[in-house]
């Protein structure tokens, strides 16, 4: 029996009616969620993303804006940038798209930003408040998005193997982070670049993220019947056919996969649609912060 | 053939004969660095580790102190005490002794010690430092020493299976934390209360680290022959015939696992004799800090 396919655009679209239903209450307040993005430089994939985020913004009653720095931007203009939204009372996030211009130090910004509006959720007091089980953390947008999925699907997590493939500081880590905590309470194992028996450990696992950006790496064979699969690959491949001259994959072999999984998450359309709604839920509950 | 026995205290001795090296090459500087213990209340077992910890610190040439308040003290004093040594230049490095009397909340103590000055390495700052693998963090001492133990003899980490049991904040998640990172490679598996077959994991691990509280738990049935058996657990067990009216067991039936294990370390003797040495060691790095 195919697996079941997880509707990411459905379910980012009832946690952004719930965003906008937040804020609709946060505005009989006199508050209106604000979000800031700083996109430096013209790469098109993050003007694509940012002006996405933005309109998500306003169709959620938020403020929504966008500072454009030209490519030659120094740090110290940006931390000027940064340090001026930490001062803004109108402003609740601040998300600075990356990747940056390579004169810029990514860490430098990412600390710069008050954690409190730190809604991206890569400051290291939200990495850590994560991995301690703080109820006051921003979890980074695309895991938790994951996590959102497989709660929305009603997967049962507590006691079942989890193995995330990947352990970058955007995806792979901080999904450890959520997974292992009371209350999730996966039995967590994370696989890398050397890790020598990678198919063993994606055999035995209940629920499978997928996140080493290597597309359609993980095969069906490779799965154990009735497995979860989260895929949060997105890999550009060069296709001729293709209109955009590319097409997209996960990090999981669809076809195949999905003949062995019991619910699995497609690329586009799975975890991708659920980073900009969780982001708008991280602005609201910024916002809702400054009354407590 | 036994497994060999890992010298805690040898590994210990080494490692604060650097650290009395570095405060001296310090004080050359014209810096002598700085401890201080804040012990509230009048536990007896707290009452002779911070004795150690004073000691320690003469012993390599810094300055320890340990500040004693009553059981009584309020969590606004308590913090005070805090503020003062965080704006104290003489101090590098501050460790509030846990457990706290139960009017204080000890997440909001932690919070409140300067990140630079958190030598235990309990901050959300340096806990999320630590997972990212920021090289100016603060490891929490217990899974740090663990870690340099397996370093002293040798162990090789790279894309081995390295099983934790237990997802504490003090030894289970920081220890995940730093056996993931690239450089030490290890496949990292986080066991707990809710894991379903935590002996089927045991039974593939070439590094178990046990620090679940229950004596004596793991036994040499449940190990891989040739496993590296880390033993972070100290747990007191009733005996009248004792003459402190106790014996202290590991969670690790030391008798049956060594008999299995290639490299296993005892308790007390092990892991426990390396936590006030790495403090000494934070302590040195936050005094060096001073001069970056």
């Amino acid at each position: 029996m195919p697996a079941e396919i997880i509707d990411g655009a459905a379910v980012a679209a009832k946690v952004r009616a719930e965003v906008a239903r937040d804020a609709a209450a946060l505005a009989t307040r006199g508050i209106i969620p604000g979000l800031t993005v700083v996109l430096v430089g013209d790469d098109g994939a993050s003007a694509v993303y940012v002006k996405a985020k933005e309109k998500a913004c306003h169709e959620a009653g938020m403020h929504g804006e966008t500072i454009r720095m030209p490519a030659s931007t120094t740090q110290a203009e940006l931390l000027a940038v940064v340090d001026g939204l930490n001062a803004d009372p109108k402003i609740h996030g601040i998300l600075v798209q990356m990747p940056l211009p390579k004169q810029i130090d990514p860490q430098a910004i990412i600390r710069r930003i008050a954690p409190h509006k730190d809604v991206d959720g890569f400051h290291p007091v939200n990495v850590g408040k994560v991995l301690i089980g703080d109820s006051d953390a921003f979890a980074p947008c695309t895991p938790w998005g994951a996590l959102v999925l497989m709660q929305a699907y009603n997967v049962s997590t507590a006691g079942k193997e989890c193995v995330i493939l990947g352990r970058s500081n955007i995806v792979g880590k901080p999904m450890a982070s959520l997974m292992v905590q009371p209350g999730v309470d996966a039995t967590v194992t994370v696989c890398h670049s050397r890790t020598k028996d990678l198919v063993s450990h994606l055999r035995r696992a209940d629920i499978v993220v997928a996140a080493i950006g290597k597309a359609e790496f993980v095969t069906g064979d490779m799965l154990k019947p009735g497995a979860v699969v989260i895929d949060v690959g997105i890999n550009r491949v060069d296709d001729a056919t293709a209109k955009a001259g590319y097409k997209l994959y996960g990090d999981v072999h669809f076809p195949s996969a999905s003949e062995v999984a019991s619910l699995i998450t497609p690329v586009p359309g799975g975890v991708g649609r659920m980073t900009i709604a969780m982001l708008m839920k991280n602005t609201v509950r910024a916002a809702s912060m400054v009354l407590a």
